[in-house]
């Protein structure tokens, strides 16, 4: 299986990671290959859906970097149809409680670990016929934290049995403390929240990763001890970088 | 009908034109809001094709930027199909002579200009229920002059009567001239070809267009009195500025 | 942001409400060009799922008919990514009681209103950059009242707080009530219960609007109070069309 | 093989003809429920291209309508794919010349009449085992005379041998006679046009169709012998149709 | 209404179904055309989803097939859009109760046997006027039974009022049983559930149907008394067959 | 670059091609997974075209099958696109000159060789930076030679400078010799023929392909001496597989 992200994180590296939210399976291969960790589809805020995704993945399939999905909601189905199709994690949304934690655990692994239908047609197909012996292993599991709720159990969220880790999304996490919603936050209160989320996360011996938008504040909380920073999204990157070119064209 | 390109134009400016390879609408809505004058859905060595350019000539209705078209080829039937979509410029690969470049004029105006088939089923739609009237002032006819045998014919080519102008190709011009083909050239003949291009349509009272990737290159052919210049292309923007982001969150 | 069905209400008037069946951009196009104050993209029993509503909701975009689309079922996940992508409007199925009504307004709502999770990524695109700070009070959220269950939740789920209004389903409601499934009803227990649900939203302050099929029955319904009605869908008015045009010609 | 539209012919009657410009497999299958006896593709002035075409006649297989397309160019590659697709049927524009309308015959036909390529992939499978062998006699060819050159020529494109008959485009006539181009054409030169080229079928003992907007005129020319008139569009029926309906419901 | 899989069942026989996991209407049109007496479009383990599955069900139109489709989980969002598509029987996964199994009857009939929401937009269209009246009557509901937890229950399941019967999957039966998952079983612990599984359907009235993989193993399972096989799927066939046939071209 | 058919060649072997005609990317992922020595995605009498096959050769992209295209027809911007997208090798179908031949030769490959356009979007991407120094020797042109009059110029055809040989299509040989066209001919006339010209390709040191139906017959073709044969298509594989499974499933 494609194991980059896990590379990565076991050299003792924090992994950045691509996000796309175009959903094209052309600007999917163009990301594979411009040397991200991993590279997240979104289902969630991105603009895809499954038959987009789907297509994505196989155009990520000929990169290096690990395939993951962000799903729209704490849903079985839709967590399944992701792995069945070759994503090798998935980071959920909204994962308020250690239950909500073990949910995502239980979908995404086989028995005995959890109740993942079996079917991977793709993964399978792609990731070799011992698919299934090495799912359970391999697959990624990333809750987020993201609401003040999230925050007060972060503990036990971190603490879940089976769980890889979890994932910030800095912009909820503001919103759901009262603040205004953006990423790379600075607001002290929230920035102390980050700092927690994190500590749960090295307390349990549990990855963590944060939705960064400059590069600079992403290689800063690589310093600071996060095991993956995301770079924005497609759209973010390509127009600011439109913008930036046109005016310098412009003069 | 659209004429930010026409306004740019006339107010005495050069315009700065986008440049769509990625068959997706979501990327042309997001170019479409980044401001450039015009857009350019690329079929000939941009990954789309007809029913891509229609979906991205959809999403570019809500913005100001004028939608244009570049063809896979000099043929009647894309170039008319792309009119009736909605596109309001064609762009013209390997015109080589000037008998060449009075074929895309015929194949992009009615009669009695040309031989444009009526039946202008979306250009109607969103560029007004007068669109017959006003067709054959609006649309944008440029010629890409890129080969030798074209370098020769240049005088006659610009002087094609109701062309609207010329748009250089570097990399094709400098491969027709037997050097490496490249965009942004350096190379002394192939500059040098370029401004005998330029100096033709300026003499023949056309648009001159050329074929940009850095910013700074093409402000200062801009700058030179080009009358449009293209940034690269969604690709090249996107892939260049995550390799930049990736760099630095790397440190 | 788009607010012509706003504008139509705040005037005093009636909204006349288009309804795409049939996954189509170039359909949704021509509906949005047709002069409806809004147009919904049905995902329940439309043939539309989500990737095929962006696509339609970026044929919308240059059009002045607010963009609304009825959601398959009441569910946190879609809901939200039909907001994102630039829906100022959502019609929910079978809400049947005011614990149902709740959770649409929840979901719809950033807080402190609802927990709708932040990341308008084609939203503040196409409806600008302060799109947070306007959307909670732009966006629709209509409740379908179509069940006996919800008939008798009426007062309770038209006094929701937040809740835009609530639009009723007279097939579905006929058919909870033990009859034939039909719009524009005229068995004297669906017109009745109609007539019930009308006054309740009245009684509450809030928006009522009804699926209708006849132009004279919509029309009849506007001159009744009603706020909005909805013509049928694109799939009846283009068969009905077809059917009568064939007969016509073939005398 | 499907022979509605042989069958009415055959019966003596006129034919009834829809028009497909949406891309879209639903509508394409509505129409093909309405009762024409053929459906026409349209992959010129139409927003089609192939692959929206071959999901359309896959819609159209369970309707008793004979699925034809227009193609956008007399040019063997598209005629060959449209025809190995299950089209029965081939419009093709801009027929100028005798020698035009051989090669559209000479394209649509298996040696020994032309040279179509063998490898009926979807034709074989949806008309039957026996298609080779029933081809030739049963694949329609209208070849369309809209330009004065084509009218000067017509007794000669009408006598071509192998061509099923002519198929007049109003709009490309008118305004190749330098007229206003339109459908439904009342100028005294076009009307006059039209019967020579209608006589002009009747003489060489072929079909004549025509694009009729109105279903009253397109009676009108079936009462004058034409053997097949079409009814606008898919977009056309439609956007007319919901004007008058929200006419209607706004009193 | 289509009934190739009643006609078999009521002449005592049993049906051969095709598995749809590619996303694609063209292999959809072939396997229709195949000869089995049902098809299945796979929404949970296939790559499809409901966009991809509308195409199909369009596709499966003309031939003699019945239509059905697998969802992805018990919800009856999905479950109410693939019927209103077109589809005539639902495969459900993991139901575990004979209240699971009660809420797929509910969500697919409509009242006053269930709820399932009016408004059959391409049933209609394709199965007649009449779709409402006779729809109770015809859609299939068939209860995955292939968990430990289903197995216990599995009297109850196939007892459950309205459910047309039970679908074995013998791979998550296997899983969750603490075997290796496969098809075909052959360990004696799941052998005996499987034959379990059947009698209580055959106690109960109700259908059985079983997933295989090889059609010997499947004409095993008719000859058992099985009501439906299933053969591998169309990704399975393919791919054995590639294998077979480039093995033998080499020699 | 890709070369797995370079490869088997150089080592003396006979390739085994795979053939796509269903326009799928998942039956194309399956397909590139099976091990043949190439795949072609056919956009001539296969249900394909360009954005179908892009899709296609993504899903081909991590498969070692060397990617390769039959175009519709003897047309440069179609070639273009479909080298600039990433396939490795042009089959052209009706080459019936030598003439025609170099045209082929000289759409495929860049100055000073021919005059392919400069713009390797995805194929740089894909194939490596270095694409441009390498694409001349190893994009492979095969053209097919299925006409009487080819067959008269055969040899002229296959001495075309720069060709890498000469494709038969049994079929349209066939056909166009008086016969009834299929593939794996037996009839003594069109035999010989084949046997010319594999002769004529010997003699000339080209490559010499055929497309055959049975793996039995393929194998018989390549030990006669064939560089390369094909195995049917996607289609045939899969739809005679399914007739003789559920031969076998009902016994």
């Amino acid at each position: 299986m494609k194991t980059k992200l896990h590379d990565t994180w076991n050299s003792g590296g924090g992994a950045v990671n691509g996000w796309l939210s175009a959903p094209n399976p052309v600007i999917a291969e163009v990301t594979g290959k411009a040397g991200f960790d991993s590279v997240t589809i979104d289902l969630q805020h991105g603009l895809n859906d499954y038959q987009a995704a789907l297509s994505m993945l196989q155009a990520l399939a000929a990169s290096d970097s690990t395939p993951m999905a962000r799903v729209p909601w704490l849903e079985p189905g839709i967590i399944m149809k992701l792995l069945d199709a070759g994503a090798l994690g998935i980071i959920c949304p909204m994962v308020n409680t250690a239950a909500d934690a073990a949910r995502l655990v239980h979908y995404a692994n086989y028995a005995p670990v959890g109740s993942r239908s079996f079917g991977p047609t793709r993964a399978m197909l792609v990731h070799g016929a011992d698919y299934f012996a090495k799912a359970n292993d391999t697959v990624i599991t990333l809750a987020m934290v993201e609401t003040a709720e999230a925050l007060e159990n972060v503990k036990a969220i971190a603490q879940t049995p089976g769980l890889t880790g979890v994932y910030i999304g800095p912009s909820d996490l503001a919103l759901s403390m009262g603040h205004v919603p953006k990423l790379d936050p600075d607001e002290p209160a929230v920035v102390e929240a980050v700092g927690r989320i994190l500590g749960a996360c090295k307390d349990a011996g549990r990855r963590c990763g944060i939705h960064c938008l400059a590069p600079a504040y992403a290689k800063r909380m690589l310093d600071t001890g996060f095991d993956l920073v995301t770079l924005g999204s497609d759209i973010r990157i390509y127009s600011a970088a439109c913008a930036s070119a046109i005016a310098e064209a412009r003069g």
